[in-house]
């Protein structure tokens, strides 16, 4: 229940998400890490994967995971509410983060550090930080909680012949692998070629049009890869799947997922990269992919898309040589026109940040745009919070 | 993307969670609650139990279950952030809400009722919503992630010979049962006698100091039943069980369940009732119990304990031949004050209502209280929503 006053003075501008900047803020919670029955309580500025590697010592994880956990921040990680690859298991960072000790715009420290599974008294008022990216506080401390560490992880990468069967191969991995299905990221063949030719990473399966990674991960080992060759063996044999390699260990494992977590990397030494992540209803989600890359013909190198099958959420992304102000144009607002048509999200699971602040209307109805301009000005009057984040410049 | 006017006037002054009153609200989605791939989107008056029937034929469970099921409308449930008896599960309504609609106090509708399970496009207004009781806005209509129906369920009611033994046989089970456990509760021995005296139902296992239900929900029954068998054996042969049985058939499951669910309703047949819902660290959360039934002596007819072990969930409730002053001072502040010691909450999984109103500081500090008042004037400023409940009284 202690509180302070940080003095305002400290505050930066700009706030980037957890960075050290942020650290050593006042507060009960020492600057050590702290991990019991699986609740973390932690500074903003600790780096997630050291993160990770400090409670999975001690026999958790960390419920999200993301390709830049080398880099990024746990205070960033919540303040943009980050999604990554385990959201499909353990869900969103509104419902894992237990606590959050905030320094508001006038100096005044807010601490909602709890580590309370369940607590009703009054507003979630930590809700309001997580994902508004700085610009209603600064996040300087987290409690999150950590599932306990699953004794056994599978990952099995496969061939499809098309999208329709990725998404049918998704409906028999929920149906026979069950609640150890924690992952099913999906890639097309172009996704591959990117990776195989610019990173030199082998392919590890038959040349297919799509490509599936499936990530099993429970309590007993006998169980989890029963479960998982029953699903195996119908999919080959129903043939939505052509082809398929199964790893259990560490090195096959990191390899199998580098595969798909290196996408990114490849795309940028691909050229310049126009880049979309999206929500869409996962039956119409490659749709726009195909439809786009009819649309752009030959004025893009490669249109691609890859990401989080099973919470529906698109990477969709364009290379070309160049930044090519014309197929920006072909681009933009289209892609985000045919996404709000399927009622869609235009900014699935990063931030808005400055870049895509304009976006927001495509997504949100004026009434919320409203509401989230009032919230503003009531916790940041003068405006000094990531000013150019987030919300569009107001009319 | 429609938005509508609702007429203030049809606004009442006093909003019951979920009740017919709020049925029939504009908005684009129709009457007849809808469930594709797990999102049910429905009104707000829709009964708990009615969603589940509807979900369960249709493969799915609702990721929340209560005593109170056949009565409560979900509007009123995600209004409270209600808990109940899967949070260990599927977690809280903040990460299960995928969406709401909502008239604020002008009469606006704020429609953010998509069923994206990911979408980062601006502030998760829906959060504010979620348990703030009706004093920020009337919830209309949900959108809620709904698990795949489990395939196998399993029940078991042991006898502990003592509390450290309930708290070492949860230990356990996480660890053997892992991602099938879904539910641990515990009660005491006077809850025991309670409902076997005022309800009549039969004791399934032998007189204990402490009882606790297991439940276990997965997707492949043999490997259910042989990490529940494993999970026994263990925790009878190492003494922290002494009796046990274990139930699959519907009847029997329902018999056991209702042991626990029912003991609320015990409690009413004994007399006055004062009832106490709090969050502790389970390692001290029977001393509570203790502490009281030591200071209380012959002023309370039975001072008993139970609840949501797994979430840290104690329901702490005495009962009194009558309502009596001196016991009511003998209780309050002292039953807070301990739990603010333990920095728990004074309110975990029910709403603060009119009548807890008061105790909000015991789990809030200062800067917290002042920031609820403050998103209350700006989303009611004429105070019309529920103005005498969650918030105090301002000073």
């Amino acid at each position: 229940m202690l509180s302070a006053q940080w003095p305002q003075q400290s505050l930066q501008q700009s706030i980037l998400g957890g960075s050290s900047s942020v650290l050593g803020a006042p507060g009960h919670h020492s600057s050590v890490p702290t991990v019991l029955q699986g609740t973390l309580v932690c500074q903003a500025g600790c780096v997630l994967e050291e993160l990770s590697r400090y409670v999975e010592e001690r026999g958790f994880v960390m419920p999200l995971d993301l390709g830049a956990k080398g880099s990024c921040h746990i205070g960033g990680n919540v303040a943009t509410n980050a999604g990554g690859l385990r959201f499909l298991r353990y869900g969103s960072l509104h419902g894992t983060v237990l606590g959050l000790e905030v320094v508001l715009a006038d100096g005044t420290v807010l601490d909602c550090l709890t580590s309370l599974r369940k607590d009703n008294t009054g507003y979630d008022l930590k809700q309001l930080f997580i994902g508004s990216e700085g610009t209603l506080g600064v996040i300087t401390a987290v409690s999150i909680q950590c599932p306990p560490k699953p004794r056994a992880v599978n990952v099995a990468f496969l061939g499809c012949p098309g999208f329709a069967e990725v998404l049918q191969t998704f409906s028999s991995g929920k149906e026979l692998l069950g609640e150890i299905l924690s992952a099913y990221e999906f890639m097309d063949a172009e996704c591959m070629w990117l990776v195989t030719h610019h990173l030199r990473l082998a392919s590890p399966v038959q040349e297919s049009p799509f490509y599936v990674l499936v990530e099993t991960s429970g309590s007993r080992a006998g169980h989890d890869s029963e479960k998982l060759s029953d699903f195996l063996e119908q999919a080959l044999s129903s043939g939505l799947v052509t082809d398929g390699t199964v790893a259990t260990d560490q090195t096959r494992l990191k390899a199998l997922w580098a595969l798909r977590e290196r996408i990114s990397e490849a795309l940028s030494r691909d050229g310049y990269v126009y880049k979309y992540d999206l929500s869409l209803p996962t039956e119409r989600l490659y749709d726009l992919v195909s439809d786009l890359r009819a649309r752009l013909g030959s004025q893009a190198k490669h249109v691609v898309g890859y990401g989080h099958l099973g919470d529906g959420n698109l990477h969709l992304n364009v290379t070309s040589e160049a930044f090519s102000p014309s197929l920006l144009a072909d681009l933009e607002p289209y892609v985000y026109e045919w996404t709000a048509r399927q009622r869609g999200s235009v900014s699935a699971e990063h931030g808005l940040g400055f870049k895509k602040r304009g976006v927001l209307s495509y997504s949100k109805p004026p009434e919320a745009l409203r509401l989230m301009q009032q919230l503003k000005a009531l916790l940041d009057p003068k405006g000094i919070l990531n000013p150019y984040k987030t919300l569009p410049a107001q009319a």
